[in-house]
C-alpha cells in the first residue's frame, strides 16, 4: 500500500496520508499516535457508517482498542448543538477518558462535529480524521477547524483543534454518490483558483477523470502551507473563505437545501464576475471560472435576493470592526483579502449576482 | 491605587492585578489589551451584577468601547450548555465580531460559563476574568481553565482558554455574604495545604481575619507556578484538585445544594483521614486541617454513602486508563498524586469518610 504523505507542520503537528486503503491503517495509527487509550468512539453517519464502518472499528480492535460507535443521521442539518451534547453525554456514560480517542468517519459535518466534541469533551482529547467525501478529503479534514452550526449561522460555535493524524482512504470516494463528489469538486477548483494555474489547467481539460490521490495531496499541500502561515486564522488564511461570504449566506437562505460545494461554487463565480465589473481582474477570469464549474456540473447563479443575503453575510465570523474581508480573485493563482464595509459589500456582491 | 501584580507564564501570558478598586481600570485595561475590539459583552450574574456591573460598565464606555451586559441568575444550576448557547447566541445577534471582547464579572460560575463561551465563539475570542467571590480569586479565575457543566458531571464541557487579564478587585469581597466568603476559604486551606505551611499556620491563627488582598496574591502565586508547569493539565496541575475527587462527587450527589467550597471542604477532610489512615501521614495532619476547617466555618463530613459516590468519581476528568489520580496529603506543604483503581478508591474514600 503506498500512501502520500504530507506532514502538516502546526502548533502540533500532524500527519496526512492519502491513498487507496489509508483506512485499514487507521487502528496502528490510532495506538502509535495515543499510547493511553484504551477506547475509541468512531463518529459517523448512517450514510458513511455502513458502507466503511466495520473496516474502521475492525482496524481498531485488531490494533487491542476497544471501539464504538455512534452514528448521527446523515446532512448540515446534524451539525447542531443538540447532537454535539448528545455525543459528549454518551462519552461521559461510556466512561471515555483524556486519554481515549475519538474518530471522524465521514464528510465534513462529522468532521468539524466530532473534532469539536474532541475539542471539548473533558477540555480536549485525541481525535482521528478519516475524511470520506473529496470535499473534507481537500479541504475541512486537514487545518483542526472544529465547529457546530448555531440558528443563527454556520460554525459559529468551535475551536481550532489539531487531529492527530489524518487518514484519507482514496477508496472511500468510489461510493461516493455523484452529486457529493461534484460538491467536493468545488473546493478542489476553490483551491486551483487560490494557488495553483497548473492544477486550474488539468482540472479544465481533465474535468472529473482527475487523479484522486494526486489532486488530493495537492490541494492538502496548499492547505497546509497556509496553516503553517496562519494557524489561527487571523490573515493569511483567510484566503480559503474564496466563494464562502456569499457561499454561506446563501447556504443559510435556502436553509441548507443548497449544498455546501454548489455554495461555494456559486460564491466563487458572483466574487469572480464582481472582480471583473468592479475592475480587480478582467473579464476572462469569471469566464474560465464559471466554464470550469459548470464543467463539472457546479451552478454559478442564484436567484436569492441580494437583500436576504446580506443578514448573514454581515454575521460572518471574518467580519471584524465593522468590515466584511471579502475574497477577491485578482488572477488564477492570485486572489487578495479586500475589507469591504456593509455598503461596499452590498454594491460588489450585487454586480456579482447578476450573471 | 495600589495593585498586587502577578504575571502568569502560559502559553500567552497574562497580568492578575488584585486589589481595592482594580475594577476601575476594565476599561483601560481592555483597550490596551483589545486594540481592535469595539464592543464588549459583560457576561455577570443577578446576584453581583446590580452591585458591581455599573461599576464595569462605566469604566467600559470611558473607555470608549460599546459595552452590554448579560446577566445570568445566579448559582450552579446556572452553568449549563443552554446558558451557554443562548449567551452565544446574543453575541451572533448582536453582531459581535472575532475582535470583541467577553468580560466575566462574577464567581466561579460566571468565570468559568463566559471563559468556555470565548473559547468557542467563533473559535475563540478575548475576554477578561474580574473575579468578585474569594474562590474565584484564588482559584478558578486564573489559570485558564473554562466549562460548562453536563447533566453527566460538572465542567465535562470546557477548553483551556487562558483571559487577556485578570482584575481582582478586592472591595466587591466585602458584599459577599458571609456563607460565600466562607465557601472561598475552603479554597485558601486547600491551597495552604498544598503549598505553603506558613500560611496554613497564619490562617490557623488569624481565621477568616486574613489580609484579604495579600492572601490572595499568595494564593495566585502558587496557581501561576502550578500553571506554569502544567498548563494544560497532564500531571502536575492534577495537585490542585486535592478534596476535589470527593468534593465534586459530594456536590453531584446532593444536586448542588452543597455548595462547591463546602464539598471541597469535606473532600479535603476526607482524604486527610483516609491518608492518616493508610499510613501515608501522621494522624495530626486530618485533625489540624480539620481544626482549620471548623474554624473557618466549614464542615468535615457528610452522611452521602460511598455507594452513591464511586458512580461519579469513577466518572472523574481526572481518570485514566481505568484508575482515577487522588491527592493524598503527606504533610503540610506536600501533597502526591497516587492512582487508585476503583477498588482502591472505594477502600481509601469509605475509611476517610468515617469522622
Amino acid at each position: 500500500m503506498s500512501l502520500n504523505t504530507i506532514d502538516v507542520p502546526a502548533s502540533k503537528p500532524y500527519r496526512v496520508m492519502i491513498g487507496p486503503g489509508a483506512l485499514d491503517g487507521l487502528g496502528g495509527q490510532a495506538a502509535a499516535l495515543c499510547p493511553k487509550a484504551e477506547r475509541v468512539c468512531v463518529v459517523s453517519d448512517d450514510a458513511v457508517y455502513p458502507l466503511h464502518g466495520e473496516k474502521a472499528v475492525s482496524s481498531l480492535r485488531e490494533a487491542g482498542l476497544a471501539a464504538e460507535a455512534y452514528v448521527l443521521p446523515h446532512g448540515e442539518a446534524s451539525k447542531n448543538t443538540d447532537n454535539l451534547i448528545a455525543l459528549l453525554n454518551f462519552l461521559t456514560e461510556r466512561r471515555f477518558t483524556r486519554s481515549d480517542v475519538l474518530v471522524a468517519l465521514g464528510g465534513g459535518v462529522i468532521g468539524d462535529l466530532a473534532g469539536f466534541a474532541a475539542a471539548v469533551y473533558m477540555r480536549g482529547v485525541a481525535y482521528i480524521q478519516c475524511p470520506t467525501t473529496l470535499l473534507s478529503a481537500v479541504d475541512s479534514s486537514v487545518g483542526g477547524k472544529t465547529a457546530v452550526d448555531l440558528p443563527a449561522g454556520k460554525n459559529l460555535m468551535g475551536a481550532f483543534w489539531q487531529p492527530k493524524c489524518v487518514l484519507c482512504d482514496t477508496d472511500t470516494l468510489d461510493t461516493l454518490p455523484d452529486d457529493v463528489f461534484t460538491d467536493g469538486c468545488a473546493e478542489v477548483i476553490k483551491t486551483a483558483i487560490l494557488f495553483d494555474p497548473s492544477l486550474f489547467a488539468s482540472l479544465s481539460i481533465r474535468g472529473k477523470g482527475f487523479d484522486r490521490a494526486d489532486v488530493i495531496a495537492r490541494c492538502v499541500r496548499h492547505k497546509s502551507d497556509i496553516v503553517e502561515k496562519d494557524e489561527f486564522d487571523t490573515g493569511l488564511r483567510g484566503l480559503l473563505n474564496l466563494g464562502h461570504t456569499l457561499g454561506h449566506a446563501a447556504e443559510l437562505c435556502s436553509d441548507y437545501t443548497l449544498s455546501h460545494g454548489r455554495a461555494v461554487a456559486i460564491g466563487t463565480a458572483v466574487v469572480s464576475r464582481a472582480a471583473a465589473r468592479g475592475g480587480f481582474c478582467g473579464h476572462d477570469l469569471p469566464e474560465a471560472v464559471c466554464a470550469i464549474l459548470t464543467r463539472f456540473g457546479l451552478p454559478t447563479v442564484t436567484d436569492i435576493p441580494i437583500d436576504r443575503l446580506m443578514e448573514p453575510m454581515l454575521s460572518d465570523k471574518k467580519r471584524s470592526g465593522g468590515v466584511v474581508n471579502v475574497v477577491v480573485p485578482e488572477r488564477i493563482g492570485k486572489c487578495v483579502l479586500r475589507p469591504m464595509d456593509a455598503g461596499t459589500l452590498r454594491k460588489f456582491m450585487e454586480s456579482g449576482l447578476k450573471p
